[in-house]
């Protein structure tokens, strides 16, 4: 089994349902024998969580500026890549990840609207030629999504954006998947069986099972 | 007296004497006039500020990546950039900063020996056209510089490094200096008078008083 472990990412919106499709996934991994090592960004090591909770938490005393939200988030990245995600991959097993770096790209390069080639210097510092084998886009209408996220109960710092950041983070996310190779885009507006056999399909396609 | 201010950086090892520098500058400062706005990086705002003690303790569980670090170091740059130096700067006050970018040069660059185009990148993404007016290096042996530091009490996870470390980042800050105008070098191995008239020198050929 060595070297043979896949990346596999899930990403999306608040209220696409990205919690319940890793469940799902990491069921359909199991019954292939396969038990993935399960990251979150930002987040994943003790110093990339203490990341996270900075970065989402409200400052009352201090606008949180976007190149700083920027570089913490890949300064998170950075370290759950070095500290987990590669040594998993070279052992050979198998990561399933709840966002990685395209949701930097969208957020970040998309809702915040940051200057793309920072982000691009940024992603070849730290990720170098690391890709996802498959990445699960759950796209939806974020009117939708937040809508769910809110009923689910307080809102962090990012998810109390308006409307329009998070337009444009859908837009940069579905640019993305268009023009990119090794995204599944999976309609998340459907009922769970539906978007649960859309995941079946395109784990099946890309992983040749 | 708008946009008349002036960014002074105070550069140098551990031990190397930079608050009893800082004091000695505010002094001059006063003596003319002028109050400036006092920060030290990394810090300088609250988020900064959690920043900086997160990079500085030891994590017990995990190795902070060397990459992790210097991102980390910018992130706590730009938000005090963005909330602090350039709206002083702005408004014509003047700034004294305790550390500023060269020691992510001197540290990252030398004693960690991280990719210089990277750090390059780094720097204009965050700091664009912005330099110092002065910087002040007080250059010290690294063996006395720690010792000093050492009497202070515990040193923290970057303080443990290994003399070497230490070595490589002040030949950084020596190189820096002998090829970018408008740094000082202090010998700060000097007794403590001979190390302020040198200060008081570099102030008056810099600032023209």
């Amino acid at each position: 089994m060595t070297h043979s472990g896949k990346f596999i990412v899930v990403e999306g919106l608040e209220g696409a349902g990205k919690s319940t499709a890793i469940a799902h996934i990491k069921h359909y991994l199991h019954q292939h024998g396969i038990e993935p090592k399960c990251t979150r960004e930002p987040g994943g090591t003790p110093l990339a969580e203490a990341l996270r909770d900075l970065v989402k938490q409200l400052h009352s005393n201090e606008q949180v500026a976007p190149q700083t939200e920027l570089l913490l988030m890949y300064a998170a990245r950075m370290q759950l890549l070095t500290n987990v995600i590669l040594p998993a991959l070279t052992a050979g097993s198998w990561v399933l990840a709840d966002r990685h770096d395209m949701s930097s790209r969208a957020y970040q390069g998309g809702g915040r609207q940051l200057d793309e080639q920072f982000i691009q210097q940024l992603r070849q510092a730290v990720l170098g030629e690391l890709k996802p084998d498959l990445t699960l886009y759950l796209d939806i209408d974020p009117a939708i999504g937040l809508e769910r996220a809110r009923q689910r109960g307080e809102l962090d710092r990012i998810e109390q954006e308006q409307l329009a950041f998070f337009q444009r983070t859908r837009q940069k996310y579905l640019q993305i998947a268009a023009t990119e190779p090794n995204i599944a885009v999976i309609d998340a507006s459907q009922p769970l069986l539906q978007v649960q056999q859309q995941l079946t399909t395109a784990l099946n396609q890309a992983l040749g099972f």
